[in-house]
């Protein structure tokens, strides 16, 4: 069984489970990668994961059936789990949580081999509908703090290559998220403005570091951007739950993430990247604070196991050369 | 010209350099992996480095000449420079510090493919004392706040397998370092003691999680560890600046080092591991506090994805069956 440990240092929450070495050992010696037919996210597959708990389908098509466009199933080996009590419990000066909360998969397309910046526009705003319904369906649950939603696009090197998301729904907040939600509320006590808002305000003053602005949206590249091309997308109004996007904004941002992650690939000699939603988590008195957005992120072979070792991150590449490439690739 | 940028939510701090993109993707496209013979750190080479700043050698051997056990050399490519004055700007939301500072590298052995699981114990002490030479050196430097000492042994994929180790001396704190030091003053100021002290004492009384107990150190697995076979080595007495390390526990420090590389590449079918050492920066009121370790990982082809795009880290190796796995190995 999983559970969650605390850092008593960093305070930091890690999942703990207890495979054995040797069946790890196994794992990355021989990683996963056979053909699609024999592929659980494939069409004609779905008797090989558990049942989907939603999906957008084919009207009269049957559930667990051929006939979907996107498809979110319980993940078959979670580390949280749906069932049993909460517990906190300490152990001298460390701290312990069951592993309780959920782990599901969004199964984004039956195309084995599709990426967001090949797939029509309508299709990521399906993807993108499944986030936002099991956003709203697991924050039902009053054990749960926060909800994660990533996905990694990692090209052959990973033991599942089928375009997937991972959505975690936590009864802790994580390090990071807790980070950012600290410095919001100092912004916020300092200057009664949003942070994001004021982000917002500046770069499209300035300019030099927009990819692209859209009605609703704004793509930029972060001024302290850790990465090459990391970007990030934000609305441009203050709001502070994913789970509230309306019909319009979801297509919007559908047609404006196919575009970015086609930039990114015609950009990038690799297609290893990953995109995370920071949407609020579930504290009295953080929601109205809070701002969504979308960081997106292309892992490129350069400094990696620099930032890995210390934690200090060297980007090579300007914000403002970024954008300027992001701008000028397609 | 490189410089330092903060994150206005996570008031992370980042060094941004101006590389060519075309540049940059040249070097990722056909990463440096020549011979030996062309290795800028193997003994003839001298030449090819800037001078060396400090260097353990043979009696009676010339600076930058072949009779070097360990050669520290200011980083051909900086991103941070001693020249210059200091400058902090504003820039609406954001913060910038000039990239001021000092980024060395310690060629730690005349060998190309050697390794600290494989050098002599009191090989890895010599290059133990040059960290402290180089940090008390560069200290002096009224401008530095931090000294961040590194290493990635990373095989064959990187630019330059001859082993090595970075050292930067940073104007500014990173936040991982600053997390570490909030964390830690939090716990004395409710408890009064060291939170690291507290650790050892647990660790000791508890022994699920010890890997090795010498005379002055032990070396454990955390219990919150965010990767499999990831190990501390702490001094079991409080002691807050590695600077001060004297000769029996350097010695002491060198064996147990080699011998826990060795453990680790002996478990870990791959050769990626880094180093860091956590050493009190320098602030006052912080030095007494602050309790050194060093932290070592071993990057292996699991999750790390995963954990890249969420900064949420599962670990699938209990820190007690690690520790097991490490103490049983050899």
């Amino acid at each position: 069984m999983s559970e969650l440990r605390r850092d008593p240092l960093f305070q930091r929450w890690v999942v703990v489970t207890d495979q054995r070495w040797d069946d790890l050992r196994t794992t990355f010696q021989a990683p996963w990668g056979g053909p699609p037919e024999v592929c659980p996210f494939c069409p004609g597959n779905e008797a090989q994961t558990p049942s989907e708990v939603f999906a957008v389908r084919q009207p009269g098509s049957a559930p667990n059936r051929p006939g979907w466009m996107v498809r979110a199933v319980p993940n078959k080996f979670p580390f949280l789990r749906v069932e049993g009590e909460l517990q906190r419990s300490g152990e001298g000066i460390y701290d312990r949580v069951s592993g309780t909360g959920a782990h599901e998969i969004v199964i984004e397309t039956p195309a084995h081999d599709a990426d967001w910046g090949t797939l029509p526009g309508r299709h990521v705003a399906a993807i993108l509908q499944v986030y936002r319904q099991r956003s709203l369906d697991l924050r039902q649950d009053g054990r749960i703090r926060h909800i994660v939603v990533a996905r990694n696009a990692a090209g052959r090197r990973v033991q599942m290559p089928h375009p997937h998301s991972h959505i975690l729904a936590l009864p802790v907040v994580p390090r990071r998220m807790d980070d950012e939600i600290r410095g919001i509320q100092e912004y916020y006590r300092r200057k009664e403005r949003c942070p994001l808002c004021d982000m917002v305000r500046q770069e499209l003053g300035d300019g030099r570091r927009v990819v692209r602005e859209t009605e609703r949206f704004i793509t930029l590249a972060p001024f302290a951007a850790r990465y090459p091309l990391e970007t990030r997308v934000v609305p441009k109004a203050h709001w502070h739950d994913f789970g509230t996007l309306d019909e319009g904004s979801l297509h919007e941002l559908g047609d404006l993430l196919r575009d970015l992650t086609a930039r990114l690939v015609a950009l990038a000699p690799v297609t290893e990247y990953s995109l995370v939603l920071h949407s609020s988590p579930f504290y009295p008195g953080v929601d109205p604070q809070y701002h969504w957005h979308l960081d997106f992120r292309v892992r490129l072979p350069v400094g990696a196991g620099f930032e890995w070792a210390t934690g200090f991150f060297v980007n090579p590449v300007a914000p403002e050369e970024a954008a300027r490439l992001l701008r000028e690739v397609i």
